[in-house]
């Protein structure tokens, strides 16, 4: 759509599991966490302010989407919902589930545990569960 | 406003530079980094789930205006928007102006370098810089 493709580095770093409106919804190989990212199939944006409002206000429905399906799956102790992009130039938006057991907890994920990436199994159960909620 | 009050850690963190319709919008005394709290004067509110569609857009609308305010103003390298809160449990929502020169970059600010708090006089001054920037 309008010359957006996916920067290599999410498509190393993540696996498709669904589409939505605006977003690509994508599940980071890192079993650390639970993490979701949603990346806007929007050409060359790197920031939030580079969203028109309609595209801001589908972003913000969208990360409540996710933020709901983590809830109701992991039921996690914390949320923790990011833009940074200090690595990755095209605008993606991190959704992670927190514990207090969790490898980085109370710090940001960022930059703390070296990521686990899923076994074959544990992602295909991970997809599986996260495609089930996010069907309802 | 129904109950809410600012979280005394948010109140001695940072400093108050404008009433938004939903947010509280302050300035965090942290002088390595140019870094705006949004704080919804929303009871009870933790997660972003916790607010409802009106409140969502209106706040993604906030984080719009304050960007801006801090790209114009500070002319950044890269904007950070983050809500964590797994330290303090109002939610807020982090807005950072970052450069490849600041003592954190590439990696999130969070737990990084100490926080630097402002001298009275650089704080005098970013107000006003910050409060001349929303009057426009």
């Amino acid at each position: 759509m309008n010359g957006w493709h996916l920067h290599p580095q999410l498509a190393d770093d993540t696996h498709p599991l669904a589409t939505f409106a605006l977003c690509e919804l994508r599940l980071m190989d890192d079993a650390n966490y639970p993490w979701l990212v949603l990346v806007p199939r929007v050409a060359d944006a790197v920031e939030l302010i580079d969203l028109d409002a309609a595209q801001r206000h589908a972003l913000t429905d969208e990360i409540d989407r996710a933020s709901h399906v983590l809830r109701d799956v992991f039921r996690p102790y914390k949320l923790n919902i990011a833009a940074l992009g200090n690595l990755v130039p095209q605008l993606h938006v991190h959704v992670i589930a927190r514990y207090e057991e969790d490898p980085a907890w109370p710090r940001p994920v960022w930059g703390t545990a070296a990521a686990r990436p899923y076994t074959a199994e544990a992602l295909i159960e991970r997809i599986a569960r996260l495609s089930e909620a996010l069907r309802v």
